[in-house]
């Protein structure tokens, strides 16, 4: 690297753009957040890779689409020969460290296959899909089958939170009056207090690993990904953000009647006890105040972060991403949870702060550019001065629009989102194989589009029908629009890049290429 | 394994279909291929995966389509985390070998990355797609710069043939009466004589190290794959193949004035040197009286084989399967060698003879499913008792269907291939980037359609064209069917097998799986 060059990717989990003030929400004000956007640019049509954890995550750790890399769903392994955002960057001398949550499982048959230890330094790394874990925590797990000895329940005990497994008992659990402890994994005990204090929960927590990692690196180049795992569930909050906000701030659901005869996957994932729960108001005026505390109180602890960075004099050589891994529906269409393609899930915030000179003019502003996840790992590596492996990576670099480069304007014309819908209870319910329960979107300019293997088409007119309560999935004077995007799915398939063990660069200096090595063919 | 158990697939290089007499070749008769035919099962509409070698065989190799493992042209490296045959079979004691051709080139930053030694055990398996390299084999390189020490090149000198490339000097040279060398790269000497005598080339050479193996391996089970690189260029033959067949023996091209104008990439294909030379008739004379020689000795040496297995004892418990990795144009079409998708390049001889007495009642006929090379190894797997890994494999085993069993006359409505032609002088013509140069076919029971990235469709009637010659693929009148084809093709890419971490049983078992590990999603 020549001159000292970080990047700090904050991620939120589940965090639905429309839960932002600088996207519109206007009973929760961000204005920590609101000021990364007003120093960057805000992407008003970004949309996950694929409206679940674990495949938006390793789409956004490998710049692939789910349909290339593999890791399909939560707890996939990605296979072990994938490339990271680390292999690419760490040896170019940066320091490449997660705080926080990537879902990532490792693929423990693949390193067997190739003789690789897991214990291994590289076994490490390719176990953390190539973060080095400063601090790895995927959010809660009751029973302690994911780590029995996690980082962060240490140190509630050395708080005095005494307890097998006190992020369980008491940063994820509520009271009640009679002395009672109320699980947070209910919803009806979302609006409850948790029963720590707020500097012992988890955002504070992970909020300073941050910091120690900035601090304890220096002016060795780095790549943080602070990873939050809230507002994701359970939805618990710590006082004062739990009772901050109330029912009167829950704005009504987006839902209509005739959804609920919908798309038989639509209706199979209503049917999932989440769609039904999240159906009901009680549930939406239980979660939804308790959601917002949360959203608010990683902005408020971002403001500490960018505090941080300003003191510490990194603010400006420092590239900052805020994104989440999906929304969540939070009972709108319906629905709770994400999994499907309507706006609140499929939808996602970006905001880019570039520090580069070059990016002053687009400062403040907004791009509706149609945005995706795997474009954050190509922005990385431009950021960092490293050229981005073409013959891997699917993104696309978000840098050449920040900085106005000549050019730049030429972008996708569809947004590709995907679902392997295989472990859900609503596969079973339909009667799909597990090989067949996959579904693709596009959204273009005014289209959303779903293709789902086996079933009908959807279709919404995103101009006309903005909260995309009409399917247009089966309108006779929409098969054009059908049948045009159809067309542009199967570019988007034809653009998934395999041929992953040579570059482009090889490949074009190789054409036409067998004389050089003395093979003659079709010479007379 | 329970009773001995073994494999022989037995492949021939760019050897077209309609070349053995099994066929309906009339000039050149193979009574050895034949008889494998008439003690199995011979797939008149098999398709390669890909007509050119390397991804062919790589498809071959790992039951996948080139578009899932990559290897989309020759040299270019399989991914390391690729599973292939060796992988599957060698745990349950099989010994999984090669005498011949792969094309296989090493994954070497993919073992970097891992750590892994190309010299160690499994950096040689891994080096060589799983296969023990009893004895590989490319074919003749005249700089000798794949390997300056191949077994072949010093088992010719040790009979006498003193030269420091005598593969290249001798097997692949003939002489003109003044003495002259000639080389067999230049078509115009394909007619002379090899200077080596029949028994010390390469067809010979190799049959003698299949049977030395199979010997050598006695009643351990074992997958030999037996893969001879000829008829592939150089077509140069030694006697008395050279001369067995004349100007006579030659079939009139295939090839209409019309296609001179037809579909851009076609005619840049056309006009590279291949298919100019293959055009003239000068070229096809001299040439397919050598192919036909070639074939002819394959086609007797495999008499030996054949030999061998009956005094064993082995071909009552031995699998053969013979096929080819693609055809070759010859003329046909304006065309030489292979690389699109007209019959005589993508279609392949496809025979299968099963021992188990179950498959008595197919012995001797024709099946005319659309069959293709991704078959091959899950129809390896389903004779040894494997089970087929369903999570990774793209094909289907023929097994059920020789042996009758219910339910296997179901079976894919369209046969798939593909080609990425970044290395060709004729993706530089058009003016294609690397990562843009790709096509698709499906041959469905009438039509054969090719999708190209960034070109217009192709479209053939066999029914009413079986020559090929009429593109349909502006027509119309056919647009209906044309769109029908572009369904087929999203539905064939959404059959793509990417979540190879995770078998399709364990993600039955998982499904719907949250609560068994104690998180509670969605409940009140």
């Amino acid at each position: 690297m020549s001159a000292a060059k970080n990047v700090l990717f904050i991620m939120a989990d589940q965090l639905r753009a429309d839960y932002l003030s600088c996207y519109g929400q206007r009973r929760l004000a961000t204005p920590n957040i609101d000021r990364i956007a007003s120093m960057g640019v805000r992407y008003t049509r970004a949309y996950t890779s694929s409206p679940v954890c674990g495949p938006a995550r390793m789409s956004l750790y490998t710049g692939r689409n789910a349909f290339s890399h593999g890791a399909t769903w939560n707890f996939i392994p990605l296979d072990i020969g994938t490339w990271t955002l680390g292999d690419y960057l760490r040896p170019h001398g940066v320091r490449v460290a997660l705080a926080g949550k990537t879902h990532m499982r490792a693929d423990a048959q693949g390193m067997a296959r190739m003789g690789l230890d897991p214990k291994s330094s590289l076994g490490v790394l390719a176990s953390e899909c190539g973060f080095e874990p400063f601090e790895r925590d995927d959010g809660e797990h009751p029973n302690q089958n994911f780590n029995p000895d996690l980082a962060y329940n240490r140190w509630l005990r050395s708080k005095g939170y005494e307890s097998p497994n006190p992020w369980n008992d008491f940063a994820n659990s509520g009271m009640a009056k009679d002395g009672t402890v109320l699980s947070g994994w209910a919803l009806r005990n979302a609006g409850h207090a948790a029963r720590v204090a707020e500097e012992h929960s988890e955002t504070p927590y992970m909020t300073d690993r941050a910091i120690d990692f900035m601090r304890e690196t220096g002016d060795t180049p780095w790549v943080l990904h602070l990873s939050y795992i809230k507002p994701h569930w359970p939805y618990i909050a710590p006082r004062p953000y739990a009772g901050m906000f109330g029912r009167e701030d829950v704005m009504p659901a987006v839902r209509h009647a005739r959804e609920r005869a919908g798309h038989p996957v639509y209706a199979a994932f209503q049917n999932m006890q989440i769609g039904q729960t999240f159906s009901r108001d009680e549930t939406r005026e239980t979660v939804i105040p308790t959601y917002m505390g949360l959203v608010k109180q990683i902005d408020d602890h971002l403001g500490r972060v960018l505090a941080y960075l300003e003191s510490s004099g990194r603010m400006k050589d420092t590239l900052i991403i805020f994104t989440s891994d999906h929304g969540d529906y939070l009972g709108d269409h319906w629905m709770g949870e994400k999994e499907l393609f309507h706006e609140p899930s499929a939808r996602v915030p970006l905001i880019v702060h570039d520090p580069d000179p070059r990016a002053n003019a687009t400062r403040g502003t907004t791009d509706d550019r149609l945005a995706e996840g795997i474009d954050i790992l190509p922005s990385i590596l431009d950021y960092m001065g490293v050229p981005v492996p073409t013959h891997r990576v699917e993104g696309r670099s978000l840098l050449p629009g920040i900085r106005s480069e000549p050019g730049s304007q030429s972008w996708r014309e569809a947004a590709f989102s995907e679902i392997d819908y295989a472990l859900y209870k609503a596969r079973q319910t339909l009667g799909v194989a597990p090989e067949k329960a996959r579904a693709y979107m596009l959204r273009t300019d005014r289209w959303k589009y779903v293709w789902y293997k086996g079933f009908r088409q959807q279709l919404f007119d995103l101009q006309n029908d903005p909260q995309e309560l009409e399917d247009l999935g089966e309108s006779a004077a929409h098969a054009g629009i059908l049948s045009e995007h159809q067309g542009l799915l199967l570019e988007r398939f034809t653009d998934r890049r395999n041929r992953v063990t040579m570059s482009d660069a090889d490949v074009e200096a190789r054409t036409d290429g067998a004389r050089k090595v003395g093979v003659i063919i079709g010479e007379w």
